[in-house]
């Protein structure tokens, strides 16, 4: 058997984020998946304004490009940005499928629960969120919830916030409704586990969610647009 | 490593529409899986109807229950109808996740493509095929066309079919500007690759899609409801 | 004149249940009118899970089958239970008009006033409320609250539960506008009075409204469907 | 047994249009139910465009206000124009329950079926049709069509618009899947039978549902707003 | 260069409510514009129910009427009540276009920020504001509050209530994520700027931005309808 | 008086359509604007994929970026792309109002009638359309059509495609109800007055329409984001 191999492509260009969520990815990929994170070198730091999201979207457009005319060409690509950006032109470029993190999140959320609540950050990128929930016209069971912290609060890692993700979770749960926690930002990996821990509900961390769905996507056929 | 196992139910009582869809879906579902196909000794031979669906509903029920308490428990269910008879049911009942084919296959359209058409049958099933498209909210982005043809047309395969769905899939592109053809039925699996071939475009059997995302959840540990 | 026959289906297994619901039904139907209680010999002993909701589906097609068939065929039905269990599958095979008392309910709140909130119980049967405000698309126009018993508290009757019903009601004119309480489950038919008065707005209840909407229904001559 | 005395507002001046609708409610109304026609002597004599809406409307307003401070207020009224002019003010001023003819024939249309079309006519009415489905939300369960004659053609009588009605609704069936059909204008009531002889489906005339509805509100108490 | 003329018709009877609003209209049209405050003789002394929405309706299109056929006809007409009573009859009537100023505040807003609030007054106001909301499409981005005040209230000036506002703006701010305020009632025009300032972001006029959009609307020859 | 300058903001490279739209602008703007057409030098050629609106994002968000540190800062900005490439970033790197002529259409459009329709070029752009309609809500008013030309054909007048833009047109009458038609791609400019002439009901260009609400936006002082 051959491995698949996907492609994760983080829209900014801290590379910390993506070996955060590339870890996390690796844990539940299977071993028959070669998972390979992608940093560009010039873009954005971080994806917190619709500016930001101008640049990484370049960047996305960009990495995607390079790696189709590349010996490696993956068979597959995660865009690992919550907000997909830059994903529906990944989606016209590649050869093989593009699964934005954002909407294999929401998706997954809506196959296990109900109702549920994206915890993201900063409060700024709310919309974004929004946009993602009603292109897919979800916004019926989905609150968007945000902590107040900049990205770059989250370059070393999320743990920090834990306090912070498991107070407005649990707001979610009492005044929501929710059923299910969506972590809604990249870089949040190592959250979800104490998170699921302490609520007892499920969590759900977009890259993870979204490689099982290229697999998934690339054994159905669907490789070629 | 240890294999997935996962039942694939089938609500009606017809097990050539089991075997055929379950053969379509270990084609996709990877050697690490074990696809065991489940269908009812008692219930509905097809499901067209309301009332059908109310006995769809229960063998679903019961054949979950059975399994849970045996020893050879699956990690995970697919229901294999579309309409997703039963599944919100089985989802509560179920130590481990259950995927319905229709949920299923209009998220991985949603993934593929903007637009989409699910081509059902017969036209009475329709209201079945909309019930799930306005639970998820995806109306914005799907129709719903059928082929007139009941049920038992297809229990002996359903390639003498592929005129009637690809005319309708033709006017799917045409008029709805369908860029993804679902077809909206279990025991349509050897429909899939000839119109695929002949329409161009992604065709998306649910209950190969459920097993992907299955697996999925199974791997990202959502596994104990 | 001959008295329309009206049989009042509750697709639990709690007798004491449709002894309340008919009881109060009978003071608003007119002398004009038979109300004929069934309540089924096996099944759930109330609704409370998806898996509830299946077994009293099938309660519900099978007494409406039993009584299309019985010398006594009724001239509509009126099924009582919030969520409207079964309710699509008896329309198939009845004869005579079918209402569920949750579509009946928020119809008639619909003409009295703008935002109204149903009040059901327990939260867990939020979903099913949910459910039948989607279907119909009143969604902009009404919240759904919970008091959190289960249905097994009113097997006796619900006045011991007016406070928590007048708390729950009192927060939804407060903070969402409503004009109107749907009291949201079978059973809660002795709640009407003392919430009425209390609250000082319409305090609706389903089984009541859809008798007199089936009764219109058969006087119009939608009974042969 | 006292009678239900229900006032049913035409309002527009045309009485001919009156008589029509008040002979067809009377057929389904039953003996315990004294209906009275009432037409306005100044105002619009047809409501086709907004401009004749303000002036029904205001017909609508000081008929209401003359019935409610003269000996004989009725009990409960009907507003027979399609749009539901006026309907809204109406409800504020008077003591029993007001219903519009278009509510009523749309929640009485989804309760018989789940797609259902509004044949009006003329097509400048459309967008009437189309407020208050959207402020009921029916939107994703009706459509609606027009027969291209004024409202003028209908004042002595409907029939010789039956083949016109015929089409449009032989369209609604094969092209929007309608299941039943709500005649789009009071004056249409001579047209329900033939057409439902014809179609073999449900046709909905408002006024004769609303005074069913009207009727059942004031049994259910929900007299005083 | 010849000046636009716009007239302003407020519908009800309080002229004071007029001149504040065209006062401050006239501090942001320009020179080559002429404001033209209109103040109906007969009708409602302010719109706070369903029925003096009727009274006020007639109001609007009366005037409109007057003008039209007077030496004097306006380039372009502004209704002056949030809710848009009698805008669409204004607009059938009218040679010119009719703004109504509850769309222009909407519009303005949407095009500013992506979430923003309307602070009414009174609470039983807060319908009118929801229907023009929906008849736009914009409940996903639009909140509506209100401060418990009547219309009378503001007969000189609203400058009283700054605090009230300021109040329930900071709400709208800190629970609904508002980015913008719409203040939902002419005759709050003096409001605006105090607002602005307090609370640093957009605080938007409905009768200063429809006369923005009125002049453009005759600029680009949309004059004739 | 000073005059108002507008920077009108091409997101493709190709200056012709940069000067079709400011030619058409200034006919409507009048004396006391000042209209910049500015067109990037590096980008796409136009804007017809998602991935060459990435480019035409950047060119967006470059060029507003320079004008504002520039001495010849504008006091507001139009951007010239239908699907509205780049606004939001604009919007918030400018120090005045940025307005999408897209955005800019529509609401004009829904202000001037109740249902219309989007003739935009090619058929692979409806997408765009779609997304500014869902953003903005009002998909219950707007249908999208397209004539199947590469937006190359326009590069130097679009007049040659009047027949197919009429019979686009004509079919969103017929079929759709249109009462306005929005022309959906900038450079179509010098359609307007034919189309108009041809079909009898409003032409909607969205760059005019911007300019307007532009104007406007900075009279009432909502320069400063």
């Amino acid at each position: 058997v051959t491995a698949v191999r996907i492609a994760i492509i983080n829209p900014n260009t801290t590379e910390s984020m993506t070996d955060t969520v590339v870890a996390f990815a690796r844990e539940v990929a299977g071993d028959d998946t070669v998972l390979i994170g992608v940093t560009p070198t010039t873009g954005a730091a971080s994806i917190e304004s619709h500016a930001d999201e101008v640049r990484g979207a370049r960047s996305v457009l960009e990495e995607v490009q390079r790696l189709e005319v590349s010996t490696d060409r993956p068979d597959a690509y995660v865009i690992a940005c919550f907000g997909d950006t830059g994903v529906a032109a990944a989606k016209e470029v590649a050869t093989g499928p593009v699964v934005g993190m954002t909407e294999a999140a929401l998706l997954t959320a809506a196959i296990l629960v109900h109702r549920f609540t994206i915890v993201t950050m900063p409060p700024e990128t709310i919309e974004f969120s929004d946009r993602v929930v009603r292109s897919l016209g979800l916004g019926h069971r989905v609150t968007v919830r945000a902590v107040d912290e900049p990205v770059g609060a989250i370059a070393n890692g999320s743990l920090h916030l834990l306090d912070d993700f498991l107070a407005e979770s649990r707001l979610a749960i009492a005044e929501d409704g929710a059923e299910a926690i969506v972590v809604g930002c990249a870089g949040l990996a190592d959250l979800v586990r104490p998170l699921r821990e302490a609520l007892g509900i499920p969590v759900i961390e977009g890259v993870a969610a979204a490689v099982g769905i290229a697999k998934s996507l690339v054994a159905q056929g669907h490789g070629v647009s």
